[in-house]
């Protein structure tokens, strides 16, 4: 049994999706960041970083949103959510998920979390930070526009966890100060990933009113 | 044919590295940083990221270290550098290089790049972000020490693609302003893996005066 870590509005959702697209028995345990829950003993001991997502298993707990996405793939085969049988294609979609995280991602987290590369009373900086995310948010996203969205989904003909991963980051693009409609086809994939009934499913759980 | 793009003293040293350990077949491409010719059309036309790695293969280019990591194992499966028939360890392998291209990379990168999360004439918020490599490299790597390197290999008894990419960012320490000794088991890591024949005909590559 899988039990999946997250918080609402992070990138958790990719994971979550993924394990509704693959019809996976798993749980959910909600963390609160309001309440500083990620900062707390019973929570790092969990995961030493501090961070979400983590996905606990049998076997001991994952962590790293593009490890935990191929993670689901494998133990799901038959979700057919990565091309697991073609090592060139299963590495252009690690690329992809690897390039969400440590550049779009990274980019998005010097809005809120400048505090990691500067002191954190250090405002100039921090407010030098949070000026140019819209900018590097916009350029990491064009890339992705330009080069990387084979269409209609990221790989092409076949729904992958790179569309998981690229929509929970899109969700983030108007809070960056990005115009959705500069970045055309991004948005086109938004919508269409937006309809799919898992995507729903998890959706509605993670923005539903905390009892 | 592989061909890998490299630049001395960047990440694709870890490429070059699993290249060697695999005895694949394959070329080298060096590029000059200092000649920005990861700016030129030429190079954007192979890799439109305008970095380092990229791997050129009889199906495309591929881009992203722990993406390629994980193809040069599976591709040489004999080399037994990854543990390829097991999800978890599979997954947990991806997970620490995930760790290392998005916290321990990003957080050195804020010594040279940080003209890419602020504008480049800010040089108080520039001077900023150098003054704490020397803090977010450390407890990057102090996490590393202290959970995710097994021993004596980080994965445990094998030697795997993480091991090579670790030995590649653990070179760049005392250039970060992190005294190696403060992470004795990082650089007793360090050291063995730097014994390895692989490991030392990759470097002699790179550390090679250029004609």
């Amino acid at each position: 049994m899988l039990n999946l870590f997250y918080a609402a509005h992070t990138c958790a959702l990719a994971s979550h999706i993924a394990l509704e697209e693959a019809g996976a028995d798993y749980t959910l345990t909600r963390i609160s960041f309001a309440s500083a829950d990620q900062r707390k003993p019973e929570y790092l001991a969990i995961n030493p970083k501090g961070r979400v997502p983590a996905l606990v298993t049998d076997r001991g707990v994952l962590t790293e949103t593009p490890a935990m996405l191929a993670y689901i793939a494998q133990i799901y085969p038959q979700a057919k959510l990565a091309p697991l049988n073609d090592a060139f294609a299963f590495a252009q979609a690690q690329a992809f998920n690897s390039y969400l995280c440590s550049t779009v991602h990274v980019a998005h987290a010097h809005r809120m979390r400048g505090y990691r590369w500067v002191e954190a009373d250090d405002t100039h900086s921090l407010e030098a930070m949070k000026k140019k995310v819209p900018q590097s948010v916009y350029e990491a996203f064009a890339l992705i526009e330009q080069h990387l969205l084979a269409g209609p989904w990221v790989l092409g003909e076949a729904y992958s966890i790179c569309d998981a991963y690229l929509f929970t980051l899109a969700q983030w693009l108007e809070a960056d100060g990005v115009d959705p409609t500069r970045l055309p086809r991004v948005a086109e994939h938004r919508r269409r990933v937006g309809e799919r009934p898992a995507v729903q499913r998890a959706l509605a759980v993670e923005l539903a009113p905390v009892a």
